[in-house]
């Protein structure tokens, strides 16, 4: 434990945080200071509750600064709680924090994450602090609320259904492969391809338009990767998809990224994962009036990249015409590393 | 990561451990399976949600047998509930797998945790599984409710009020000792002590008990030592406090064993934390009558330790007469280490 940190100790560094304002403080009746917080649940609405653990050496780097790790830590989180179609309420952050760090490291994580918190009017409630000997780590849950009708599950994707995606696919794999391999790149073609990968944004605004049409049967964000979170919409609904090539969102920096390096852009476009947007299966009958609809709120296009099917084959029809089946890539936690 | 995990993967892991049947299903519209939990809060109440991440090395040592992890994991988090004088409904249980760990490794921890569960009629609805390159990290939060009267913060204590714990203090810091320090030490005498402190068991019952009692004005549970704890409660209500050595419950087994090994009783009940039992201010009325029906409800006393005062200070009267200031012991994660 860093000098700066044994100096200040668990509980002034938890006095710290413990001073930001609160969004609705009226159904707060307590935040961080107690054994747990305490809240008045939204009236008349269902909760959600989501958690996700980051840990140092799998899910990012110290090297690329705490303050993006703290914004991309609680944005994945409310990434989880877009997809489900609802509002995020509170945060719950806990951190194991390593030997290396400093309270100025400490601060800049806090800056990065309470800069994502009030960016989307989620209080910090609660959380937990402690040592750890190995990697830095971070977990955090958050809650959030909708009413009944609106949530989205994975299940419910019909035969014929369209499936569509919120943003495009690939940048953020893109941005990874970049800092990975340290490739010689542009800093203005690069940018965009490492925001995607460090800073992602997550759709809770889409999630809620979506939620709210009516038109969406099954839905969730994209975060191991199309070709892996397709599967699991598909096998929670048993039906099946195909995708088609040409329809796969990608923008112009990651075309030429993947040209530049002779990646393929397909394979990093489905199985790349982290894209953060969302992936949905919406009503036949969406098309056209949602897709407008959508471009007119968020002056960007939803884009349909395939449908569902009532064969259970996750395909994909390529440029050239042929079908392929959709090859069981994206993340495992237990098997693959980021970094 | 090990084969045996490798093999079945992360979504395999998490499929074995999404099958345990549902308390109270009728609230729980989505479980471990979708991007977040969904469920109806219980009406007309007050949701609390507390979080606690345990890191190998620092928190626990895996040599105690992984099942054992488990099931203190869980039940501190239920501490922090019992802490509240809520009614613990739901956990999410992250894990940060480290290197060695096997798939048997896993399910002995998944067995202790869903074994602390079941007493309690706690669901798991949800959590995160990742890999560690470092040690094995544990993170659950538990969501709990209660009526909005029956809440207990740590903050209103008043002069005149009388400071009680429901359990013995001590008992894990002496298991602690031993574990350290590999003392010899007949297993008979040692077996209470080992397993407050590697098995302690929440206070729910006590919690809910004194919640509803009404007399209870303050309220936490014992996990850094009650010397840092109720500095806590005292900060929080502008007060201070004077104990009665004399009045401190030790146990027998606790007694034996700080005579045996010379070491100071009183320094290790106050000090030495994780005793998770309950520490309560409770109105000057309370005794007497209060502490008939908790003996007669759960077959043993509940201590009286000493009182609030107006003075700020923290002190115990010696049991030779002597007044000394409390002196500032306990855990702090940034500070100190168990293992």
């Amino acid at each position: 434990m860093h000098e700066s940190l044994k100096k200040i100790g668990e509980f002034g560094f938890i006095g710290r945080i413990a001073r930001t304002p609160l969004f609705r403080p009226s159904g707060v009746i307590q935040g961080i200071g107690d054994d747990a917080s305490v809240f008045e649940p939204p009236e008349g609405k269902v909760m959600v509750l989501t958690t996700d653990m980051l840990v140092e050496g799998v899910h990012f780097s110290v090297g690329v600064g705490l303050e993006l790790v703290g914004r991309k830590s609680l944005a994945v989180n409310l990434s989880d709680i877009a997809a489900m179609g609802a509002e995020p309420l509170d945060a719950y952050v806990s951190i194991g924090v390593s030997q290396d760090i400093t309270l100025a490291d400490l601060e800049e994580f806090y800056r990065g994450l309470c800069h994502v918190a009030r960016e989307h009017r989620v209080n910090i409630l609660g959380g937990d602090t402690t040592r750890s000997p190995g990697p830095l780590i971070v977990s955090i849950a958050v809650t959030g609320f909708a009413s009944k009708e609106e949530i989205v599950l994975r299940e419910g994707a019909s035969p014929g259904d369209l499936i569509y995606v919120t943003g495009f696919l690939g940048d953020s794999a893109a941005g990874l492969d970049l800092l990975r391999r340290k490739r010689p790149w542009p800093e203005e073609k690069a940018s965009a391809l490492l925001k995607a990968h460090l800073d992602p944004r997550p759709h809770i605004e889409e999630g809620r338009f979506l939620a709210k049409s009516g038109w969406v049967r099954a839905m969730m964000d994209v975060s191991d990767g199309v070709a892996s979170d397709l599967r699991h919409i598909c096998a929670r609904s048993s039906v099946g998809a195909v995708l088609r090539e040409e329809w796969i969102p990608m923008s112009g920096a990651f075309r030429e990224y993947c040209e530049r390096f002779s990646l393929d852009p397909l394979e990093l476009a489905l199985g790349g994962g982290e894209d953060y947007c969302l992936l949905a299966a919406l009503s036949r009958d969406a098309q056209g009036k949602l897709e407008e609809e959508f471009e007119r709120k968020f002056k960007r296009p939803i884009w349909k990249i395939g449908e569902i099917t009532s064969q259970k084959d996750l395909l994909v029809i390529r440029k050239d015409g042929r079908t392929i089946s959709l090859p069981e890539m994206g993340w495992d936690s237990f098997r693959d590393d980021r970094f």
